[in-house]
């Protein structure tokens, strides 16, 4: 395969946009990402859209991608459609980087859009459940909420993270969040507040919790060796995007209660192999906190660090926007807001910024001061059987 | 690119299934694909699964294929959801072709699947309109059916095609697919039954119509160079599967009224030059007749007569089961029933059938006699702007 890059990026801010479709939205990161490449749109051959749930939220079922790249103004452009859940745009970014990768295009434009809020509330909960047989139709109602609850929970007792770690976590991302025009929420928040907001499953608070959104974020790719042609900004490369699904433990081999991270570990060690770096290299990182302190067991998940050395880590502020590795520049899905089908596009486009330098306030500085060279997002997306449905890794390089 | 081919197929029969979710049907669909390869399932590394419509039928939202993978017994597997209405699992086939031709995995199972029969009927008509915005909840109400009539019309008016005709090639699929035991209607029918039906939207009668339907197919492809590995069946290469999306005809070059067949053309063409083959090279033949009378259109875009031809092709049985160019030996849409998402992988294992020598009292020819070397499946899903959202073309050669 071909080494692919990134040429350009574009995102929507995220937030409650109720008078704004999915059409509106993709329209307009789709146009955003090719002002920033500087390309001709009619040099696009294909584009590859991720959507988690506009079927149910908003009615639009069939061909959502060709339906926003006609509202978008194109036309004559192959167009698949993927879904994840909230890794549907990063299996986007995938699929459109073997294409390029194998040489059937030259130039892809990848989207992933999400339409959470509506006039029915109830649609936005109906179209998050993994296994509607089970979950909503059966009646038994375990959320992704719970589950999360549920997994930190067991690091607490596992590893000594208290609560307020929890809170210091969200704190960190709350306040990246408030430099991060982008995000859904802009107030940087103490750890008490957080700490007191009311309890969605303990030991979740509400402002741990990331939050619906709607919003877009696009991508555009092409070979890395014509880059060049398309743009004039620094060039990152697709060092790896790594993909497993339904990975479930050996449930015989392991004790009850145990904690276990395979599913999760599988596509990341696999990106390590794949962009020949490791958890050392890596200088920033966005990892997938549907709750924020998930981004703790994404430490784990990543290999930066164990378990029982996070409370020290916290305390050593290495992850924050200063720190020797900061994680969630961008202030995660707490902060940034979740529209599911867009978000892994748009840790994308955050480490893009950063590798750049154009991340503005919020600008990591890297190993050597200068910015950093090495990016890392991790995603995932559904549960079945408690493990994720969708685990994904992504390593940039500029 | 490596070379791609087909080592299994497998199918539900289409119909009625109340008591049968996607999930039992794709679990069937997989496990007789397996069974007809003879592969180790654990060898198989990725699935890309084709659906169009269980959101809103069904609920399942997210992650569909991911559900449908763990029913049917599968853990550790990449899993790729892709959607384009009709066309859905062509493009599970293309997607994986594309991953297996990179490199990327040696082993793919593709599956199309759907389910439309459910207690409410409104949610299958919601869940078939293409710009939701526009058809449905701007209620202009302009169906598939009104846009096939509309089309049959316009070729009556230039070809001079006539109601008759339309009933001929309908009473062909119905008789072949008679003889073809997954078909949803196992019925041979009269051309006089078939005029005399009910009208639908003039010149289409019910009985030229394709009808909803649940289902599933499934195919399994590898490289062509160690599929000898896999199974000891004849091996099918697939020599293209094309694509092409939104292409809209340049209204200003044209008349009022003037038919414009580019956007189904335009993968035809790319397919014949890929695989190296012409009109003249193809054998048997699956055309995607959503009415039965569309399969006329489709022997022009395919380039295998003019639209003046067609009257005289047709009563030379041309494209019947025992003619030069047999055209929908499984009965097509009209008579194997229209599981949208299942449909695309369906005339993909039709073609493997009748390339293998497999099909039955259905069998096809070849020129030679000995059967079929060289099958082209046509494809079509959703309409924008009166134009098809997504248009395939592919072609198998044993």
């Amino acid at each position: 395969m071909r080494e692919v890059a990134i040429i350009g990026v574009g995102m929507t801010k995220f937030g409650k946009f109720l008078d704004k479709s999915i059409k509106d939205l993709g329209q307009e990161a789709i146009w955003k990402s090719i002002h920033d490449t500087g390309i001709d749109p009619k040099q696009i051959q294909a584009a590859y859209v991720g959507n988690g749930l506009a079927g149910v939220i908003t009615g639009q079922e069939g061909v959502r991608g060709q339906v926003i790249l006609r509202h978008a103004g194109f036309s004559d452009i192959a167009i698949v459609n993927v879904e994840g859940a909230c890794a549907s745009s990063t299996i986007a970014l995938r699929e459109g980087m073997i294409a390029v990768g194998a040489g059937v295009y030259d130039t892809v434009l990848c989207l992933g859009v999400e339409k959470m809020f509506c006039y029915d509330t109830s649609r936005t909960l109906f179209a998050l459940s993994t296994d509607t047989d089970i979950e909503t139709m059966g009646g038994i109602g375990f959320t992704f909420v719970a589950k999360y609850a549920m997994d930190m929970r067991k690091c607490m007792e596992k590893y000594g993270w208290t609560q307020e770690h929890f809170a210091i976590v969200a704190a960190k991302n709350k306040y990246n969040g408030s430099l991060n025009p982008f995000a859904q929420y802009q107030e940087p928040m103490t750890v008490e507040e957080i700490l007191n907001s009311r309890v969605v499953a303990y030991p979740l608070t509400l402002y741990m919790c990331s939050s619906p959104a709607d919003g877009a974020a696009a991508v555009i790719i092409c070979a890395r060796k014509s880059a060049h042609k398309y743009t004039s900004k620094p060039i990152i490369t697709i060092g790896a995007c790594e993909i497993s699904s339904i990975h479930l433990p050996n449930f015989q081999a392991k004790t009850p209660g145990d904690l276990d991270f395979e599913a999760y570990e599988l596509p990341v060690k696999a990106a390590y192999e794949k962009a020949g770096v490791g958890p050392q290299d890596i200088e920033v990182a966005e990892v997938h906190d549907a709750m924020s302190p998930a981004e703790l067991r994404g430490y784990i998940v990543l290999g930066f660090c164990k378990g029982e050395e996070i409370p020290a880590w916290l305390n050593q502020r290495k992850t924050f926007l200063r720190g020797d590795l900061p994680v969630n520049p961008s202030g995660g899905l707490a902060a940034r807001g979740h529209p599911v089908g867009a978000t892994g596009l748009a840790q994308i486009s955050e480490l893009v910024w950063q590798l750049r330098g154009e991340a503005g306030a919020r600008q990591v500085l890297g190993r050597t001061g200068k910015g950093p060279r090495i990016a890392l997002a991790q995603n995932a997306g559904g549960f079945i059987e408690g493990e994720p449905a969708v685990s994904m890794c992504t390593i940039l390089k500029r």
